[in-house]
């Protein structure tokens, strides 16, 4: 079958590979039929994440259409189409008693990182009666396609930040994650909702899609001040930082209430200081962490019934034969590039 | 001043009063420019509330102007346009220091029941400072005039009932409490909001505002069998009833699912059944009471974002002079009324 | 093997039957080496659950050893020395995945009711990985026996509490459930456990075993009053119902404060009668159900550290062969029976 | 009257000033039969929060006598006896209706910081009918002391931990408020608290009376790989760092497990390194603050019923006339002193 390869740093391929094989009861060979390129695959690329073997498959976000399934497998059966949790949960440790998969000591994120991923024609899906989830009828690949993944995470920002209704939420960074972050805190009923980017085209479009209430634009405006004169000179209730760097750190720190909830969901490449001469005085609360993607029947029923609608991020679709030029056009942004959707080509 | 006046049971008339004066320190004297007629005063006019002494100002939800402060109100001044909480709370108490208002040691609702209330001229606001809540400016009274009752008491119950993003909400009752439980159900994220009445019209009223997503009228569907239909066989994952008699009781119970919430806001006037046979195994939370009414503040900063809007509930306005023809057009439901607001004659 | 099997009403013998076998890949096959008779063990030998049909082995509280497991059982090897849960749980359902595993769709409680039990020499495990515990070394059966059910069930009731510390708690019912609530409603700091009961014994017992601070007899005291008096007129903050019939029930309501919790663990068998025209105002939460047995490694790890010790409760320990004495010991109460253990006669 | 002046860094002397007066009708005005050093007193009287003006009376830890009530004290009386809390409440402010008392406009920590405090014959307690609390009769001035700041601290402290029972907590840092955190950390129900301390005597000293489990001493065992050993390798549930300096942040940090809680309550001088290139994907959780003392009359309680004593913390006792030498004992550890109390002169 085709696959994309990472073969090191810079270096990766539409190559031919063997088609993946059942290798536990509990396995499903899924046919991808929609997939996506996410932030990550990009750090992959350029030999960010070391662990990646050389010969891995990428990718972790997708829909597809099961093919085969394990002795094992209860739930599903060959013909179903299903949307993929990028996160792999075993059920039986620790961990997932607990329902935080993203440690799951026989799982967490593996997909394209440490077993073989999706930007491929078939893909083999450990755990798959957890793992998989039934694309409703009704409902295409696209409008479920990202709960494996940024739609959950950034449903993860929302939850870890606690929100009440009434609050004023600011979500710092507004690319795909962010923007997720942004639709799904609507979902605590919050009075408004604060886009914080420097591209203000993207404010513009989070705005436009009803995802957030108001953009602030650092390059244009003292955003600490900004927020609290939202707030009766108090700050944001809730931060979410959906970014990975040093000034969207601390802009979320700043900008958060005394009591609040700072979440973040950016991935870290950096140490970050916390100011504690300030803050042991201020009763935050910061939360981080890697997804758990604990709630994928609940956005799926939420889309279902109109309530998440995030196909406007897809601004680019490509066949999988054209990945890595759907790599430059996601890195490059590209015409206003937000998402890279590929499509298999095996019928 | 005029002041509607309860002299026993189905005996009330629009009386000449002496004017309501500053008793305490922490007290304030508010010109009422906008009440309503609440379904609780319906009880007490017909004698349903034999505790409500003669002679008594009926009344409770309400906005005005501040005319007088007693010398303990540090937070309001004469000409301060207010929505006024039906709650009163001294802050002082054990349940006060909880959050727990409705259960006050000197206060809870007592305006037009224990104290004289709001469908007159003026009226004697206790506990002023925390009793009280700025009219934003470029509202009116009528966007925020039901924070002060149904509006809290409607959110009191979707609060109650632990709503989870993704859940189904059943609303047994589209009346005014009814319908702002829905709206505020909204506010948690739930997958679909199902209004439940045998007033079709009212099911669709619901549903055309946005509050409600499904109408179920028990006349024509058994609502246990169509609730599960909606949820894998589950059931509702919140039921909130907002009734108060038998059958919406025994449906709110038997409508949830295994692991649901029960929320009651409905006022009983009898006992009610709890068939522990079945239940002592499903694992039900039943959650019942007076409202709180501690998310005032909250619930006036989303109005004022546009994020609710119950002003549709208003069918008529009279001014104070035909409070008695309000009653009769609330009571007998006339043209479809849903909510009676009553505006003051004092300039 | 042997096995106390249920032949209908009033009928149960100490009968040969054939071993039990794997079914599926996730058993395994665990000889009883300790086990218990239960409240419900007595109800089904009586009749009292129709449901269970002839030819049933009784019993579902037990430790055992593995002597042989299915082909999908990871976390377990023949020889290891494990507790196991009356609840079964397949980890794949949606009552699962959110940790109520009481409405297991392929489990729940079934051992002794819908499955053969642990009153015999051997029994099948169904999901073997997740329904057994390893008894820590050093650690005897009866040190953690009770984890699979009275256990788990009293610290249920005590969770549904929402016991906060410094609260009042109360508990109706000095059985052996209602002992394991109060001994774990101490995991969440009250400043007192009050035990309520007509057999002053048992009040006595669990004083002197550090479980309850007070005994409240409601043949010499008025209960309602009496936890009045102790919490300044307000009630308890927290009641617990461990017994299953109308006056414990009418007095756990009674008994609660304002704003409180009533935790109903005990099994009823007739409908109860809830006051809504004074509770509707009393703002109470109601919680009830089966227990979901999800802090069994919690509690071990209490045990192992000295922090709970429910051995006391065994007062007569009897081999498998005298199971039918033991039932005759524990449903006459005698010599103050508590709690009546059977041993293993396979070596 | 005698109070305790600061005059500037490393200049308090105890002088003659005037009786402080009634100035606001909320206020009370109280003999101070008891009270203590703080450790924050010795970071003012070294000069390290130049916030403090010179001229003011320190101290905010301490029982009294009340002599005199301002018009608007309704829940005390000339005579009564009360413990009091370090934290101003005005209970009419954004933050004191959430009980966020830390934040409260009008208060929060004020005593002996920016009005005059406790190291002194007498003290004006602002809004004394939400600050004070009735020592409760049999009960001493020892029995409650801390409930006013440090048994509250460490409760918060424990509080903001999230402890689950069954948990391993782990303290870093014997001080006083450690070791009251400890001791409060109990009321969740852990299964092990771990003391963590250079000191080895205070590591015993908090074994001995049941506050902690375990000690360890980074001199002599690596503290995060201890953790593990206790944990299946996962390190605590729960860490609180109750130090403030960076070697104990940083193995708070560090010895937490994925998705554990950090709590800090040491109050720090310096900014910290949060390793977010790891942290990220670790899910835990950090609080902070100062605290808010909302759970006084719950701790009262809790002593009455003899389930808290923090007594022992008690190593000396002088006359507020030898305040200095209380001082010189207190930041010299003399005698291995712990908490310096001091005994009003004033009969």
């Amino acid at each position: 079958m085709k696959a994309f390869v990472y073969h090191g740093p810079n270096q990766m391929s539409l190559d031919d590979v063997p088609n993946p094989k059942i290798l536990k009861p509990t396995d499903a060979i899924v046919k991808v039929t929609t997939s996506t390129i996410c932030g990550t695959d990009k750090h992959i690329r350029h030999g960010g994440m070391p662990e990646v073997e050389p010969g891995r498959v990428i990718g972790h976000e997708f829909c597809g259409e099961v093919v085969e399934t394990g002795a094992g497998v209860n739930k599903f059966k060959v013909g179903d189409k299903v949307a993929v949790s990028c996160v792999t949960q075993c059920m039986e440790c620790y961990y997932c008693k607990r329902g935080e998969y993203s440690h799951c000591e026989d799982g967490s994120w593996i997909f394209g990182y440490k077993i073989d991923g999706c930007q491929a024609d078939y893909v083999r899906v450990p755990y798959a009666d957890t793992g998989m989830y039934l694309v409703p009828a009704g409902l295409t690949d696209e409008d479920v396609l990202f709960v494996g993944d940024i739609l959950s995470t950034g449903y993860f920002g929302a939850e870890n930040g606690n929100i009440q209704s009434g609050d004023t939420v600011a979500v710092f960074g507004s690319g795909p994650v962010g923007m997720c972050a942004m639709a799904t805190a609507r979902l605590w009923g919050p009075a408004r909702i604060v886009a914080v980017d420097i591209d203000q085209s993207r404010l513009d479009f989070a705005i436009k899609q009803g995802w957030a209430d108001y953009g602030l634009n650092p390059n244009n405006v003292d955003v600490t001040q900004a927020l609290k004169d939202m707030t009766n000179g108090r700050g944001a209730d809730v931060t979410i930082e959906a970014n990975g760097f040093e000034p969207t750190f601390k802009a979320a720190i700043d900008g958060v209430k005394a009591g609040g909830t700072v979440s973040l969901i950016g991935v870290f490449e950096k140490p970050q200081i916390l100011d504690m001469k300030n803050l042991w005085i201020k009763n935050i609360t910061i939360k981080m962490g890697l997804v758990n993607a604990n709630h994928i029947s609940g956005l799926i029923d939420l889309i279902k019934e109109g309530k998440l609608n995030m196909k406007p991020l897809i601004t680019h679709t490509l066949p999988l034969s054209q990945v890595a030029e759907g790599y430059d056009i996601f890195e490059q942004r590209r015409d206003n590039a937000i998402k890279v959707v590929l499509k298999g080509d095996v019928k």
